[in-house]
């Protein structure tokens, strides 16, 4: 297979998580990640800039999908449901559940995996934000709204990868973001 | 002054945020610090890990006055009305804001103290989650009502620090309480 195969990134992916979850995330490195997915090191590299990286490549999707959604929306829309509609839009675009579930087992049981979990979300944030004051909503507000978005998205999101969970990811975040709206108005 | 002077902790805190201020961070060590405390290094490891966890000495204070706020809140209180009171205990036991600035403008130049920042909010969540669940407060409208309680803490803590602000921490807090509540109701 050629080095520009489009597909690199994912496979490099893949194997990270099936070595991780065979040998541990400590005790596999980034030469044996490239070995498993038939590539070299400096293939891995061109990709990922440590082996933290390859379990975080899917952010940038995320950010971007999330962001073009908010740009995008109705001019007409509140802010509220201009980050309801990036998350609709991340939700369709998602990896599947058994994938996610592996991923958080690795990044759940490392702490330096959770703070890089806790950057990426709010560079997410950050994106989201900016994203509204390009639609002229000015802060605090668009802050907020980006805010009470990624909050949405965490709590779906770990709600879909709960063991024994069916529901889709697009309806827990709908569900999450309707509750969050009953916490605010003060109901119990 | 004694080894067991109660307010070593703060002591250190300062001579750090001095020295942070006038040599930089990185080119500041633990040893000077303690020493412009009038301490030595092994006092400093005594009450701080590292050299970072020196501009974290609150966030266990942080943690706790919120809980305790949580906890003890009215039991008819709705969820969000008892995250506020956690807020406003917060509020009430704040360092000034001269000092957080400082500690803001050396925070804020260094992606390995944002880390560390993020972490000690994402713990600040999980305990606020913590006290709701002990109220009776299931997910995910206990975890909602925390993220969002530390969404408000920290844009409100951001215009707080902001040059030329002059409202007072709790009345920020409160003012960007109420406009979440605007944003999630779908006011523009």
């Amino acid at each position: 297979m050629g080095r520009w195969e489009p597909n690199t990134r994912e496979r490099l992916a893949r194997a990270a998580l099936e070595l991780f979850g065979e040998r541990g995330y400590e005790q596999t490195t980034v030469a044996e990640i490239a070995r498993r997915a038939g590539l070299t090191e400096r293939t891995y590299f061109r990709h990922y800039a440590d082996k933290r990286e390859v379990l975080f490549g899917g952010s940038d999707v995320l950010r971007k999908v999330f962001a073009t959604a908010v740009a995008e929306a109705p001019a007409s829309d509140a802010p509220i449901d201009v980050v309801a509609a990036g998350l609709e839009a991340v939700a369709a675009v998602f990896p599947g559940r058994e994938t996610a579930r592996q991923r958080q087992s690795v990044v759940g049981s490392h702490p330096e995996l959770q703070e890089r979990e806790l950057i990426k979300l709010a560079t997410l944030s950050a994106a989201v934000t900016e994203a509204l004051h390009a639609r002229g909503v000015a802060d605090p507000t668009a802050a907020l709204a980006a805010e009470a978005g990624i909050a949405v998205f965490k709590i779906g999101y770990e709600r879909w990868i709960a063991p024994a969970e069916h529901r889709e990811l697009a309806d827990l975040l709908h569900a999450s973001l309707t509750e969050l709206k009953a916490v605010t108005a003060g109901s119990r």
